[in-house]
């Protein structure tokens, strides 16, 4: 039935389920998107042997560190066009938002990525038609801050 | 035999090890250290499904991009260290280059990341004694300029 | 007669006028903006006194490097609009490039500021519509790198 | 009287002396340091035409933008290796804190300079002993946010 309309309930659920079953890499990391509204993106990612970088202390590598910060600033651009997005089947909507992209990204790692848990949230600092910018913070589950990111996502 | 001090010849192989053996992520995403020296580290990955970032486009997931560029800044920077190391043993060398680590990193993605084996490679831009600063490329194996990067190590 | 429309040698000259005219903070650091064309921006800047930023040595001050490493990347930017418009009056083409802007920087400062003349270029590494992304470099007289700069503006 | 021991006061004063004094760039702009304490840095702008860099509106020039944001953190940077030195001579302290150096820095560009009262504002984000990094933020006398930046500083 793609050619009925989404509800915004329909399309925030749509964006999850393209985050979730179209992104591979997110499952391949582990990312597990909370439920969440137009203004605010989390992610989840438990600690898991693999995702190691340094053989003398068990923290994440600095690579997943970056990779889930793209990710929960990108979900929030998502979020951000689909909260606007009208009139659109489902089609429509996988296609307009696959458009989104990562223009550029700062990644500052504070603290050594030590945890069990991870929390990855962002929220837009720039809010324009062509072009947004997100900030974005990683916490473990004890509330240590270990990372900042700065991105800019075409839309 | 750690009591042994080491070549710069067994040293590049530790690094080397270190990398492959150590560093359970970058098994995980599949990358592979180039046969290098110590002023130049070169990293090759091979495409997987897994690492798919865009479902209407067969293209590497932004964090993949942006793992990958600090990875090989990140080997550059063992290798600058490495370079200047003397009567170490072979546990305090991996020590000594275990410490190494990521203050900032920004990516710039300039196009999209489609092909089948990507070469990351990096150079030393800044060489101080406590902090280094590296400039990353990614290219896919016809030439094409995927993403920049600039990364800035604590030593 | 703004309703000429304007050659491409007169966009150029415009470009130029716009830059040391209108841009009053340009003269105010003595920013020159050398003969140019399309593909490549060039900036020189005298040392002066004023300039400084350090009581021990006599090196630019940091936010001169990121002034004029911006300015050089948006007179880049200028120049890329400008090559593809078409009939436009003098007041439409001043509007038009009036709208281009910075969206974010990256400055990384490779060495001190020690010179008598200071030389910016810039380059394009991401042309696009909307958005494009620049890599900028600041020499002094004697062909030391000072600093590299990234950035991207909105067209 | 350079023998004397500074007391925590008296260095508080010196870096505000450095930055007003020492620092030709600082009073070319107009910057003046708000009296501060070794934990929060502020810095305030007023607008002069000098500083505009559009012709069409009346904005800050991005370049100044940058300098303000690079000065405040690296003013933040002084007062944080400050917080800790003892039992130096004026001429001693002068000298550490002149090693302080910008490594890196990134400005994100939010909305149009506009204003007639800039505040710029510092919090350290990672205190190290050999590194810091600072997260600035600009605004306008309404409160408007015109700008954030985050830097790198050696220390």
């Amino acid at each position: 039935m793609q050619e009925t309309k989404l509800t915004q309930k329909a399309m925030l659920d749509l964006v999850m389920d393209v985050f979730d079953q179209q992104l591979p890499f997110n499952r391949f990391l582990g990312l597990q998107i909370e439920r969440t509204n137009f203004d605010k993106a989390t992610i989840r990612l438990n600690w898991q042997d693999n995702l190691m970088g340094n053989p003398y202390q068990k923290i994440l590598h600095g690579g997943v560190t970056a990779a889930i910060l793209d990710t929960v600033g990108g979900l929030m651009a998502m979020l951000y066009v689909a909260k606007d997005l009208n009139d659109l089947t489902a089609d429509e909507f996988r296609q307009r938002i696959a458009r989104i992209g990562t223009i550029d990204m700062r990644v500052d790692y504070l603290r050594p990525g030590k945890g069990e848990e991870f929390t990855a949230t962002a929220e837009m600092i720039r809010k324009g038609n062509k072009v947004a910018v997100c900030r974005m913070e990683l916490h473990n589950e004890k509330g240590t801050h270990i990372a900042f990111g700065t991105a800019t996502y075409m839309l």
